[in-house]
């Protein structure tokens, strides 16, 4: 299996040389911020935890997965311990609030952490990542009560979490949830119903699982406005933090999946359960939502991180693999062919890998940063401003980075040819365990439907505009510059027919819905080319300022010509997505379920 | 797991409807052609064993995965049984000669067939799709002897066979290979060396299994011009047919990967193990690539069944799972939710399965005629035409037709969202075991080095010139025709394009060769993209023709409607691939083995 190394120098180009991230640390409100060097080193130590701890044991978890024995679930070998080392560098509780044990650091730290744990071990993170997620939608709407019984336990790490979403018969559809709440005598309820697709609902790892739960009020309205929030735990908790009876829930099965066998996806039926309302009646969706933006990065983030992996362990094999000559002439005379870097071919997989991974990188990391203004920035208007914009990038960066990671891994498996397709290697495993990015927190379709519909449309196209004005600014003001003066003239073409598109196909949907839905995925896909585009031009002149200040002269090169390689063979197919919206919808919509 | 339907009605439609296969059947000399009912028939046969012995065995099959065991290999349950019928109904001698038993049909019967075989169980057909390559090369290259001994075990299903080509060192690069082959005093040889990546190289489903190996004479000259090939044997066959003592061959290991778990894919380590030489030393290279063509296109139609099983499986899945409501208003008001099959989002990746599969069938029948007529053709003239057609179509029947299946079936599990990525749908399976299809075989990569340097360069563009001329003629003959008139002009603008793409390829290339591989991928994809628009405009014809014969309404509409979408929605890939290919070979090349 390749050896994976934390791009740890990539990372800190981007938070640093290029965002300047740590920059608006500052502004947070009430907390101490990190400062560079504080965030090279928490950088460090969750590189070294992800190379050291979490890297060798992904083969092995994948081989074993989880074991399911009369409603209990053993995870692999070694979880619980790199479990243990993740709670004593008390990293459960980077982000939470001070008062109750955490560190209230922005999340942007823990984003740029999560891709390199991602890219080492994607099962197991899930089992550390839900905590904070649920403890960012009780902050917000659950009662002090709340926070006191649940809080501590996973800030220290005693407890994990779920979340419990799905049912069989709805997934993307949560309107249609069945999972009932009755209210009790002691203002608690009782919950009863069906949820699947529940990762590390049921666990050997931790001394109880806090299940935050969708469900429905007797009476409720139908649909979306009928939903409330509830926090179930698996085993009651009392005041004094020790853990009480059983509470009626229980895994009743966990799936076979093509990856994440290490991750146990489990089947959870909650039989008059019971569990406590958040917040109001009825909002409960809402509160989910407020979670979402971070979860939806934290998936792009993911994503990457598999792409990355699936890079490094191409570009290795692709460096000492020997196979034909060069087409140009023997590039290893003294040996028996050249490595296969030298083909034309396999420096397409792997600069497509190179310019996806790093360019993608820069567009969630700075998608986190506009996550942290949002939340803890100094004022309302910088708040309001950061969170127009993150809403714009979420989907974004949620659709889009999964699906170019998911063409990485594919292209990783590819450049080893044979030796990709068999385990040993672990590239196929990259590839397997990427495929649910592009499902899991929304498909694409739903991402892409976010994007047109409610973040263009809805908003009336003003989020777009001020990201089309800042990147034309930023074109013309470099439209002369040596290196990126004749990129930057064709983005701004690209910028044009990108707003023209969102017209045209808002004017056609204002005829015929349908037609947003029918160019939604391509549109998509052509804002993420635009976009990139844009923090490749970024990524050179920060690394012309990196070179200049003595910079590893072959770091700042490789961006200059991954920069190159993006315009010239990855931004053209927005020719390709521009041509098939503006083909329109009806040869989807014409076609009879009998045609089919 | 979702029920596979064998397509019979669109083979035939295809056969019959588009290429007149059968009509062509007559020309070929020699054998008793079958008309277009027994062709018919054999399809239905084909097809019942598909969908009835091994699409059951499919899922079991790779949860079992092989047995490896003291050098011993056991095959998943039921996998014997299946040969056993297989062999019963005569089908291993489907495509022989008739003196050894065979009915020498034309290969075309055999990959119409293959297609739904592959459809439901890809590893179970390399069991037995292995013996009529190794048959094909040592009847053209082979002497009586060795006809004698090896053939009738092979027709009757005896023997199973495998092809050794692969070392550890060496995949594509053939010329490097180290097996060798020691001449004996008895005219046989000791072959030695290790070989992996070898499908079926040890079993308990045959009495005996035949390799073709490629190993290297002494004093051989060094490259692929010192490669010849052997028979080895695992048990040694006397002259009455009975078999003799262990060969010195065995399996050392299986590998374990992302599919094609029930296909055990063995380390084959040769000491001294007694050969027999094919044909002339040193020619063994050339040997093996008379079977080349015939097992690139059958890799193209196992591509394109698992994609047809993907489509099956996501669009019985759209019609039946109930989720969010149409844009338009709603579809199902009775329900609590519309079928998915609304969703625009999700015709697109429906749509494009249809317009891959159904033309990609077209594509590669009409190659499998070409083969029959460039084997069996009724004068040197047509077999020399065929064969120089077949030539160009090849690489891209195997690299594109793959390619695309890859999309098809990551498409598949999209649409079933999660319960895509469980196995319990099948929908993953069919993704893990179609990923190998870009791989072996020779990879994209090679294809498109094939394609662009071989068939065209090398060729001078006569084969593609042919092409574009017999494409144009069609075009300009309907380009006022009222349904693929406009279709047609607009084909004869790719047409263009994709002469002239080539031309200046070629121009480039005789200066630089890496520009040549630098552009070769995106050149035989958009040449895919290309003929495929053919093929559905031809379909298109057909199925008016069809309907005009008071054929199924819904059949021929649905061709005309997936014509439709695969111009407005996919076809403009071309543009992208062409800005692609246009923007040169320099961003890829310039990058330092330090830059990346």
């Amino acid at each position: 299996m390749a050896q994976y190394q934390a791009p740890l120098d990539d990372i800190r180009f981007v938070a640093h040389d290029l965002l300047g991230l740590t920059d608006h640390y500052p502004t947070l409100h009430g907390v101490e911020p990190p400062d560079r060097e504080t965030f090279d080193l928490m950088l460090e130590q969750g590189g070294r935890f992800s190379e050291q701890m979490l890297h060798p044991l992904y083969r092995s978890g994948d081989d074993s997965g989880c074991d399911f024995n009369g409603g209990q679930v053993r995870l692999p070998k070694g979880y619980r311990q790199a479990r243990e080392q993740f709670v004593a560098s008390g990293w459960p509780g980077l982000t939470a609030p001070i008062r109750w044990g955490g560190q209230a650091l922005p999340r942007s730290v823990g984003i740029a952490i999560n891709e390199m744990m991602c890219a080492t071990n994607p099962p197991w993170v899930m089992l550390v990542g839900l905590p904070s997620g649920v403890m960012m939608a009780v902050e917000a709407h659950g009662d002090e009560w709340q926070k006191q019984r649940f809080f501590p336990g996973l800030v220290d790490g005693r407890f994990s979490a779920t979340m419990c979403l799905t049912e069989p018969h709805c997934g993307t559809d949560l309107g249609i949830l069945r999972t009932r709440a009755e209210p009790q005598a002691d203002g608690s309820y009782h919950i009863t119903g069906t949820k699947i697709f529940i990762s590390y609902g049921e666990h050997d790892c931790a001394d109880n699982i806090i299940h935050l739960v969708l469900a429905r009020l007797p009476d409720a309205p139908t649909g979306t406005a009928g939903i409330s929030m509830f926090i179930v735990p698996k085993l009651m908790v009392h005041e004094d933090q020790s853990l009480g009876e059983r509470n009626r829930v229980s895994c009743g099965a966990i799936e076979h999946k093509m990856g994440y066998a290490a991750s146990p996806t489990c089947v959870m039926n909650f039989d008059a359960a019971t569990g406590y309302l958040v917040g109001k009646p009825n909002e409960g969706l809402k509160y989910m939502f407020v979670m979402m933006n971070d979860a939806r990065i934290g998936s792009g983030m993911a994503g990457l991180g598999l792409a990355n992996a699936s890079y490094q362990g191409a570009l290795a094999y692709a460096r000492e693999r020997l196979q034909m000559r060069s087409l140009s002439g023997k590039k290893n005379p003294g040996g028996a062919a050249d490595p296969i870097i030298v083909h034309p071919g396999v420096r397409q997989l792997l600069l497509t890998q190179k310019a996806f991974t790093e360019g993608c990188r820069a567009l969630c990391l700075d998608a986190a940063r506009y996550g942290d203004l949002a939340e803890y920035g100094a004022d309302e208007s910088i708040r309001k401003a950061a969170s127009h914009r993150l809403g714009f990038l979420t989907p974004i960066v949620k659709g889009f980075v999964t699906e170019v990671s998911n063409e990485c891994v594919s292209h990783g498996v590819q450049v080893l040819g044979g030796h990709g397709y068999i385990r040993e290697h672990g590239m196929e495993q990259l590839m397997r365990d990427c495929r649910v990015s592009t499902i899991y927190e929304g498909t694409t379709q739903v991402q892409a439907l976010d994007l047109l519909g409610r973040k263009i449309m809805l908003d009336q196209g003003r989020a777009m505009n001020a990201m089309i004005a800042e990147i034309d600014a930023f074109c013309e003001q470099h439209q002369v510059h040596t290196r990126i003066g004749a990129h930057a003239q064709l983005l701004r073409g690209k910028l044009a027919d990108w707003q023209a598109l969102a017209g045209e196909v808002g004017t056609a949907a204002m005829k015929d819905p349908d037609e947003a839905g029918a160019a939604s995925v391509d549109f998509l896909l052509y804002s993420g080319y635009v976009l990139l585009a844009w923090y490749w031009l970024r990524l050179t002149l920060a690394a012309e300022q990196k070179l200049a200040n003595d910079g590893d002269a072959h770091f700042c090169q490789g961006k200059f010509k991954a920069a190159d390689f993006y315009f010239a063979r990855l931004l053209p197919r927005t020719l390709a997505l521009a041509a098939s919206i503006r083909a329109g919808g009806s040869s989807l919509m014409a076609v009879t379920d009998e045609e089919f």
